[in-house]
C-alpha cells in the first residue's frame, strides 16, 4: 500500500496526464467550433464537401480521445485518490462524458450519424411539400435509434430521461416535468385572459428598415449592454447562434426588413449566451472548470438578458433614443415596451413566438417527444396530436404540417430531450434575476442608465466563474439559496402581462 | 511469396488504410488552415491564448499522424508492391514528409518551436528600435538549431540544401543557384541602364483613395480575371495571403490610401495562388494528388497573373475604364501600364519592390542565408554584408537595419531556404506563360477582352490538375517540354523594360 508521501508524488502525475489529455480533447472540440462558425458565417457556398471532411476528422479524433483506454485507467485511478474539490469536479464531468461515449457501440454511433445526415434533405423536402408522410419513416427510424442509444447507456432507466440528460444532466427529469406542467397549468389560463382582453398594445414600427440601419441599432444595443468587442464580434447567420470560448465569444444575428425588434431581441439573446462564455475563468480554459454548465443554465443567461433586461420598461426608457437615432422611429418608452411584449397566441411558429406563448410550443413538443420515445404514441399520430394540442394550449390550429409538426429541425438531428431546456432556461432566468435584485437592489435604474457592471459581476460571481464545477442543481442552490423553481417566472409573467393587458 | 492473385487482394487493403490515414492527416491540416485564416482575418484581438492552444493541439495531432508506426509499416509494404502511377506518387510524397518528420528528434522540434515563438517579440522589438545586436543572439541560436535540424534529416548533405528542400523538394539547389546567379548577372546591368535612362514613366494616381472604392476596384479585377466567388471570398489582412482547398480558396488584400496599384497587384497575386488551389482535382481532395506542388510552382501561378497578365499593356487596355469608374482616374492604358511597371532601384523594402529589382532583394537574402548556414559568415557580419550587397546590386544603402537586414520575418520563423522560391516562381511564370502562348497563340486579345477561359484551362490541364503527382522538375518538363530555365524571364524582362525605359 502506498504511503501518503508516495500518494502525493503519484497523484499529481496521473492527474496532470489526465488533465493534459482532457485539455487536448477540448482544444480539438473548440477547433471544430471555429470550423462550424466559419461554415455558417463565412464559408462560400461550395465549400461544404471539404468542410464536411475536416469536421468529421476532428469529431472522430475527439471521440477517440474521449474513449481512450488511458483515460479509462486514469479515471479509475483518480476516483480512488484524494483530490481537491475542483479536481473531483473535473473527474466527475469527464467520467460522465466518457461513460456515455464508451457505452454506445461504434456501429450505433455510425448508424445515427448516417441516418441524421440522410434525414436532413428528407425533412427539408417534406417541409417544402407539406408532406409529413414523406418524413414519417425516417422519423420512426430516428426514434428507434435513439431508443437503442438510451438503452445502451442505461437499460434500466426511462429512455427519455437518459436522452434528456444529454442536454441537462443534473436537474432531473421529474423536476423538469413538474416545471413544464406548472407552466401549462398557469399560462394557458393567462393566455386565455389576454385573448379575452380588449387592450391593444402599441406598435411604433411601420414599413421597412434597411439592414445597415438595423445593424447599427443592434451594435448600439451591444454597446449599451457592455459586450466586450475585444473578445467578440457580430455577424449575420441564417439561424442566429453564438459560439466560442472565454477569449473569443462571437454573436450572430439576422435582419428582416419589417421587424427590427426581432433582430434586436435575437441579438440580445445571443449576447446573453456570449456573456456566459466570456465570464468563464480564463485560467481554466480547456477543462470543465472553464466550460459552461449545460443547456438550461446557458439558456437562462440568454433569456435573462433578452427578457428581463431587453423587454423591460427601464430598458426602453434608456434605449428608445437610440432607436430614434438609427431607425428614425420616435415613440414613448411605453410604446416600445408594449411593442416588445405583444402576445400573439395566433402565431404558429415557435421561433417567432413571444415570451409567453413560447412555453406552450415547448410543452407541446416535450409531451409529444416523451410519448414517442416511450412508445405511447406512434409517429403517424404526430400531426393529429400536434394540432389538437395547439388548439388546446393556444386556441389555434395549423392549416399545414409545414407550419405545424414539421417546423423544427431538432428531431431530424435526432435531438429528443432538447426542447425542455428552452423553457427551463427561461424559468431559471426569472429565478436568478429575482435573486440578483435581492442582492443588488432594484435593477431598474442601472438598466435605464445602461450601467450593467453590477449585474455582469453578480452573474459572473454566481454562475459564470464556476464553469462546470457544480452540478446544475447545486449551482442553482449556491446562486439563489433555493432549489430550482418556476415560481419566480410565473409571478413575473402574471404581473407583467396582467398589467399590460389589464386582465 | 505471394501469387499475383494474392497481391491483388492484399494491396488495395493496405493502400486503402494508408490512404484513409493520409486523408485524415490532411483534413486535420486543412482544419488548422481554417483556424489560421480566421486568426488573421476575423479573430478578435484577445482571442490569441485559446487559439494558440487549439492550433497547437491540431499540429501535435498532425505530427503524430505523420510519424505513426502504422504509417511506417504501410509505406514499407507499399514500396514493395505493384502500384499504379498515381498511387506511387502518393506513396512518394508521404514517404518524403514521413521520413523528414521521423528523423528529427522530438526535443529538437520542441526547441525550434519554442525558440521561434520567443524570437518573434525579440525581432519585433529589435526592428522597432533599429537594434540588430538585440536580435543577434536569437538569430545565432536559430541558425544553429536549423543546422542541427538539417543534420538530423541528412548528415551527409549540404545543410542548406536540406533546408531548401523543405520548400522546394525537387528542383535541386544547384538549379536554383544557377538561376539566381543568372538573374544577378543579367538584372544588375539592366537596372543600371534603367537608372541611367532619362525616361520618366507616367503616374496618373494622386491623392488618397478610400478603402471602399479600392475594394470595389479589386473586386472588379477579380471578376475581370474570373475568380470563382462560389468557392472563394475576399477579405483584408495585415499581410495578404491566400489559403484553403479546391472547394474554398480565399484571398486577402490590404489597402493603403495613396497606392491603389499596391492593393490591385497584391490582390491579383493572391488570386493567382487561389486559382492554383481551385484547379486541383476535387475528387483527389485529401491526398497529394489533390494538393499543390511546392512553393516555386505556387509562386509561379501568383506571379503569372500578377506580372504577365496584370502588369501587361493589354490588361490595362481592357481594365483602365474600370479604374476610372471606381477611382475616378482617367488616363490612357499606356499611362496605367507605365505606372504599374515603374522601376524603383532606390526602394529598400522587398515587399514594396517592383517586378525587376525584387529579384536582387531575393538574391541578396539567398546569398546571406546560405553563407550563414554554411558558417561562412557569422551573424554579426549580416548588417555589413547586407548593406554592401544592396549597394552592389541596386546602388543604394539602407540607413538603418530596420530598413535593411531586420525587415523580413522569415529568419525569425527559422525559415532558411524559403526566399529563393520567390524568384524561382517568377522565373517559372515566364517559362509557363511563354509555353501557354506557344500553345494558345498570343494572349494579348483575350487579356484585353477579359476572356481568360483558355488560359485558366491551359494552366489547369498542365499544372493544377496534376496536384503533386509529378516532381517539380518533371511537372515543368511535362508542361513546357523543357527543363526549368531562367531564359524566358530574362528575355521578357529585357524586352519589356528596355522598351519602357528606352535603354
Amino acid at each position: 500500500m502506498a504511503t501518503e508521501a508516495d500518494a502525493e508524488t503519484e497523484t499529481p502525475d496521473t492527474y496532470e496526464r489526465f488533465e493534459a489529455h482532457v485539455e487536448r480533447m477540448n482544444y480539438v472540440g473548440d477547433a471544430a467550433g471555429v470550423l462550424q462558425w466559419d461554415q455558417q458565417v463565412m464559408m462560400p457556398d461550395e465549400g461544404t464537401p471539404a468542410r464536411a471532411k475536416q469536421t468529421s476528422a476532428l469529431s472522430t479524433l475527439s471521440h477517440e480521445l474521449l474513449t481512450d483506454d488511458d483515460l479509462t485507467e486514469w479515471l479509475d485511478e483518480l476516483e480512488g485518490t484524494d483530490l481537491d474539490a475542483e479536481q473531483e469536479a473535473v473527474v466527475r464531468e469527464v467520467r460522465r462524458q466518457h461513460d456515455r461515449a464508451v457505452k454506445v457501440p461504434g456501429d450505433l454511433v455510425q448508424r445515427i450519424s448516417e441516418t441524421t445526415s440522410n434525414a436532413l434533405p428528407v425533412w427539408e423536402q417534406a417541409k417544402a411539400d407539406d408532406d409529413f408522410d414523406a418524413f414519417a419513416d425516417t422519423l420512426r427510424e430516428l426514434v428507434q435509434l435513439k431508443r437503442e442509444y438510451a438503452e445502451a447507456i442505461d437499460p434500466d432507466r426511462d429512455p427519455y430521461e437518459v436522452l434528456f440528460e444529454e442536454y441537462e444532466p443534473y436537474l432531473g427529469l421529474d423536476t423538469a416535468e413538474k416545471a413544464l406542467e406548472n407552466l401549462r397549468e398557469h399560462l394557458v389560463p393567462l393566455i386565455d385572459d389576454i385573448k379575452a382582453s380588449d387592450v391593444t398594445l402599441a406598435d411604433p414600427f411601420e414599413g421597412a428598415y434597411s439592414e445597415d440601419t438595423q445593424e447599427e441599432l443592434v451594435r448600439s444595443a451591444l454597446d449599451y449592454l457592455g459586450y466586450d468587442w475585444d473578445r467578440g464580434r457580430l455577424d449575420t447567420a441564417p439561424h442566429p447562434f453564438s459560439s466560442g470560448t472565454q477569449f473569443d465569444a462571437r454573436v450572430t444575428t439576422r435582419f428582416s426588413p419589417d421587424d427590427p425588434l426581432d433582430a434586436l431581441s435575437s441579438t440580445i439573446h445571443e449576447f446573453g449566451h456570449a456573456t456566459y462564455t466570456l465570464g468563464l475563468p480564463d485560467e481554466a480554459y480547456g477543462t470543465p472548470l472553464g466550460e459552461s454548465r449545460d443547456l438550461s443554465v446557458h439558456e437562462s443567461q440568454s433569456r435573462l438578458w433578452e427578457n428581463h433586461v431587453g423587454r423591460s420598461l427601464p430598458f426602453w426608457e434608456g434605449f428608445s433614443p437610440t432607436v430614434d437615432e438609427h431607425l428614425g422611429v420616435s415613440a414613448s418608452p411605453q410604446a416600445f415596451y408594449e411593442a416588445a411584449n405583444t402576445v400573439h397566441p395566433e402565431n404558429l411558429i415557435r421561433v417567432e413566438a413571444d415570451e409567453l406563448t413560447y412555453h406552450m410550443h415547448v410543452v407541446l413538443r416535450f409531451e409529444i417527444e416523451r410519448d414517442l420515445i416511450h412508445g405511447d404514441i406512434d409517429v403517424e399520430e404526430i400531426p393529429q396530436v400536434w394540432n389538437d394540442k395547439m388548439d388546446e394550449y393556444l386556441g389555434v390550429r395549423p392549416d399545414t404540417d409545414a407550419d405545424g409538426c414539421l417546423q423544427d429541425i431538432h428531431w431530424t438531428h435526432g435531438s429528443f430531450g432538447y426542447f425542455p431546456t428552452y423553457s427551463l432556461g427561461s424559468v431559471l432566468a426569472a429565478q436568478l434575476f429575482a435573486t440578483a435584485e435581492d442582492d443588488l437592489g432594484s435593477l431598474d435604474d442601472p438598466i435605464r442608465e445602461g450601467e450593467f457592471d453590477d449585474l455582469h459581476e453578480w452573474l459572473t460571481d454566481n454562475i459564470h466563474s464556476h464553469g462546470a464545477r457544480y452540478r446544475t442543481d447545486d449551482l442553482i442552490r449556491e446562486a439563489t439559496g433555493e432549489s430550482f423553481t418556476a415560481d419566480y417566472f410565473l409571478d413575473y409573467a402574471d404581473e407583467k402581462y396582467r398589467n399590460l393587458y389589464d386582465c
